[in-house]
């Protein structure tokens, strides 16, 4: 049983400023829980049906009792941020501020104003298919643990590190070579695959900044056949790992 | 000036079987209206407000009279689908079924069961981006005139042909080559760049029918270095695309 103030609470974290002030949030449904707690997230508790605990009794053998607690579907429609609740949720704390620069012979994205929480989540979800570890959201990003979000990862969440850091900084600071999306750079059929190095997609509607890419050691762009002004910033976030990473 | 009635059609027009009953569909958006009059698609009618009507002039003048009707955004409002009205709509005749096989000398993108309107849109910008000129949609696609995804097209709708045909009719009647996303395929990148074909996108669920799969004259897998289980199908496509197409 939750308790009317573990309600409230677990509600409150729907709201941005909720979870940055107790650095804690939801994340929600069958398959993004039990991966959450296979990769050893810090998962501090779970609420779920009853079935749900039992048929994934052996995931939570990890937790305190009483932070795994059996809910009924109505318990989780109230808790819920979506449209169609799920059978299980779980509570995570947010990692620490982490401001190290991204390690040599690593590939990372770095994420500036996006703000589509779907294609946040399915940019972490693209990070995660092709073994990129950590993605660097601008300070001016969609928050990475909006509800919409998580739900978006499919579970890829729980194997992408996520931060937030100043851009130009990050790109002043650090040595790898970076890679820069935009309209008007070199075509990236003229590239070949990559080992390390950063790459920059932009907000959806005015792509990267000029400062980004005035910073960036490379600019390239996905040559455009037909009439479509732009792409997607997710797919063309995919097609740029389909080139560099492959 | 709008009537009751005409009020009352165009409203109809949210529901799949009032467009396919009249055989016509709406198409909210000042971008999206200029480009399907700049590009000659079957506009019946354009309703927008005075300022909008007043500054696309030139773009009307192939239209009579009475199928350019000045609303204000209260009326806007009420015709319109989507959460968020625009300043101008317009009223389209769909094509005519056509089960004409693609040509030679031509890339096609052919789409079984996509179930997200907005995912449907994506592709169809995608498509655009790479000068694919016409889409194959298998019968238990969502339906491309659904109000979501004309607007995730991006006006892209202006330039790609949309048409319903039984996906392995179409392998089995036509000479191309066809190349068929699925998890259990051929390295992407052994493939090189491609001039005509079919490129098949499955279900966001289950990828394509085994059926399809099996008529496929090849099977495409994006390598995965990471952990997800899957990518969106709408990058998938993006990805091949990249691979394939330039």
């Amino acid at each position: 049983m939750l308790s009317k103030a573990q309600i409230k609470y677990i509600q409150s974290l729907q709201h941005k400023k909720n979870r940055q002030k107790s650095s804690q949030y939801i994340a929600e449904g069958d398959k993004i829980v039990q991966e959450l707690l296979q990769a050893g997230m810090p998962v501090k508790a779970v609420y779920a049906t009853g079935s749900w605990l039992e048929q994934h009794k052996s995931l939570l053998t990890g937790l305190p009792a009483d932070a795994v607690k059996e809910v009924d579907n109505m318990v989780l429609k109230q808790l819920s941020a979506l449209t169609t609740p799920n059978n299980a949720m779980a509570l995570l704390d947010m990692p620490p501020a982490d401001n190290s620069l991204p390690a040599e012979g690593t590939v990372v994205l770095a994420l500036e104003a996006i703000q589509d929480p779907g294609n946040m989540g399915t940019l972490i979800r693209i990070a995660d298919w092709f073994g990129i570890r950590q993605i660097i959201c601008s300070p001016d990003c969609v928050d990475v643990y909006n509800p919409k979000t998580i739900q978006a990862t499919m579970g890829s969440i729980a194997r992408v590190q996520l931060k937030e850091q100043d851009i130009p900084t990050l790109l002043q600071q650090s040595k790898l070579p970076s890679y820069a999306a935009t309209l008007h750079g070199k075509d990236i059929t003229g590239f070949q695959a990559i080992k390390e190095g950063i790459i920059l997609i932009g907000n959806e509607g005015r792509g990267l900044s000029d400062t980004v890419i005035s910073l960036a050691t490379h600019r390239i762009t996905i040559p455009r056949l037909g009439g479509a002004e732009s792409l997607n910033a997710a797919v063309a976030a995919g097609i740029i790992c389909g080139r560099l990473l492959i």
